[in-house]
């Protein structure tokens, strides 16, 4: 058995819980097995070195912020190696860049292009753990490079797809993917298992558990991935492509929730060719990605629409800005926004045959009094704009609609 | 001109001493010029890894330290490049490896094998100032290793040879090298020049200035090198292979102290052939470096001589438990050992051509009162062990008769 485990930041933040980190890898695997811990930097190191960093220059190069920051995991897998072998376990350290991690020169937020993981395999091959640092890797002309938020689930994930593990484990705070946030629905559910693309759909519509990256990754080289506890035992959650349990038979995989949306209504919009390609061609020339539209007739008279749509909230200054340029090119009649709103989506590939799913879930909404300001669907999913004062209830009115026995 | 500089951690410790050496390498090189800049870790960088490491396991390998430690100067090359570039110069930090120090796999005390500056010498012809990590490299499996005591130097001085370069400035926290410690002797001259090997001997005999390996290492590459003060801008020493100036006339150069010394008297030992060679070869199998030695026939008629020797203090312990050994072997009438020495030694190439030197040190002395417990010299020093509360005025006696002019 290979298998690929990552642990984040807060697991290894200070000796004492790099030492637990690797009592438990030891514990849970046997002596034949091949064993690569990915890890990222030490609780707060990051932030030490960004302080550090902020004391010389407010204006700091990419290539150098990441020769900086490239520190703090060479420090966590130099530590958890050296607690491996205090243990008696042979163990051995590698950066990215000699884990063969090579990425894109995109310094700060750069891709991985490839990995040659000879010097892993050699390593396993002597019956070694291999410590390998998470998050960072090297371009082509050997420049220390990091791999930006999320960094360490995806140089786990790859390594596990260029060592073909039979396994890919993401040691979190949470211990496992559950069918909505069990903060917002108390009888939220953990899943067993989920698909890749049920994944990729949580967390575009806000279920913060993977990042999206490294489940694509998972998907592209067809590494399980197994989200984990590090604070406990339970069992998790497995992302991969295809059911094995009998988790069949749920239609619906999952509630979402996501308050990071804004609502933009341009009322009074000439109904002329051309006019929809103007709005959404000015904001993606500044890289704003919109994601519900919604376009309606306001008056066949006066030959005139309404273009609802949405964006992260965070954008919405942003947005507002090109959009009031915009109205006045094509001659709109107001521009009105709304940031108390949140986005609650039902996902699941199930959904696909099952042509009701949308039906019962408006129902649900509709029991609970809450008023659907806009809808759109994707193949795998179906979401809801609504009041955000509103969301939690409807989250969990859908969740109880979809997942009755719980 | 092609210049490397050197900062050692003292210089480097805090964001404003990494700013001010960014001032004063731009204050002090014209625009055209190559420049290279080797750094080591921060302040105490070192010594928080250390406490880190310690807090997993006591008993480390060098290999997992070697990798910890590394990072100290890879955050201090990364901060020293942001600082030039936001003074608005072009720089560019590498680490050892990246900078291409190849180095032996002796971890924690690795030696420069090779050096390929061809990354260094492709960042110079971009016009950049080059910051490189000092006091570490990469063995031939690419694996992180460093150099140990005094490994910035020999990293500087390795690179400017490699590189060609004019001169190799060390900055460290004295002004230079001196004819005797300034602290011992009021009147001590800062020496303009020195000759590598009469460097070598004054750190081979108590002078601390410079590490051995590096002055070694300049010799080899005729790279002169200039020790500096970070804290002035006075004009320091250069060591290199001739003098250019007018101190060729002094016959001296220096007077050194060593008062990590200890001595053993080995008493009523058979004068037998091969006796000594049971003596030191029992030392040297327990890598022991003895220093001055000196036998003495004890008497004619009982057919046993004396054998004195000196070792560093630290190693005495080491020394005594061979030396009940050895000496019951041969048979020994006592052994009797003495902490409280020092060495006091004069220092000049110049010694060479003249005869009367030896005599001149021991009528100072003889002045002063001192009584000489053994002699030692080489090709340009003469060394004398003295009680080690005379040792001052030892120092004091010899440099007074050496140099009447200061």
């Amino acid at each position: 058995m290979l298998v690929v485990k990552k642990f984040g930041g807060s697991s290894v933040a200070t000796p004492e819980k790099i030492k637990a980190v690797a009592e438990r890898v030891i514990r849970e695997t046997n002596p034949e097995d091949k064993v690569v811990v990915v890890v990222s930097a030490m609780g707060d190191t990051t932030d030490d070195l960004l302080q550090l960093a902020g004391a010389i220059s407010s204006n700091r190069s990419a290539r150098e912020m990441d020769m900086l920051l490239a520190t703090g995991e060479q420090v966590s897998i130099a530590l958890l190696a050296m607690a491996f072998q205090a243990k008696g376990r042979d163990a051995v350290s590698l950066t990215g860049p000699q884990a063969g991690i090579q990425t894109s020169d995109t310094f700060s937020k750069a891709s991985i292009l490839d990995i040659c993981p000879a010097r892993v395999e050699e390593e396993l091959a002597k019956g070694r753990i291999v410590v390998v640092a998470g998050f960072q890797g090297r371009t082509r002309n050997n420049d220390i490079t990091t791999l930006g938020r999320g960094g360490s689930d995806t140089t786990a994930v790859a390594l596990a797809g260029a060592l073909k593990a039979d396994v890919c484990e993401i040691f979190t705070d949470v211990d496992g993917v559950y069918t909505a946030d069990p903060r917002v629905v108390s009888k939220a559910r953990r899943m067993k298992e989920i698909t890749y693309n049920e994944m990729l759909e949580m967390a575009r519509l806000g279920a913060v558990v993977m990042q999206p990256r490294s489940v694509e990754m998972g998907k592209r080289y067809g590494v399980p991935i197994h989200v984990r506890s590090t604070f406990s035992n339970e069992p998790g959650t497995i992302i991969r492509e295809e059911y094995t349990m009998e988790e069949k038979e749920f239609i619906i995989r999952g509630v979402a929730q996501d308050n990071n949306v804004a609502k933009i209504a341009v009322l009074g919009v000439p109904d002329q060719p051309g006019i929809a390609y103007k709005i959404f061609s000015a904001l993606a020339a500044e890289h704003i990605d919109v994601d519900m539209i919604v376009q309606s007739i306001r008056s066949s008279e006066q030959n005139i629409i309404d273009m609802v749509f949405t964006v992260a909230k965070t954008e919405l200054d942003h947005v507002k800005r090109i959009m009031d340029q915009v109205g006045k090119d094509i001659g709109v009649m107001g521009i009105v926004t709304d940031e108390s709103v949140a986005k609650v989506s039902a996902v699941g590939a199930g959904m696909l045959g099952n042509p009701g799913i949308a039906a019962e879930m408006f129902g649900a909404l509709a029991d609970a009094g809450i008023n659907i300001e806009v809808i759109s669907t994707s193949e795998i999913s179906i979401s809801c704009l609504v009041q955000q004062d509103r969301a939690k209830d409807a989250v969990n009115a859908i969740h109880q609609r979809f997942f009755k026995e719980a």
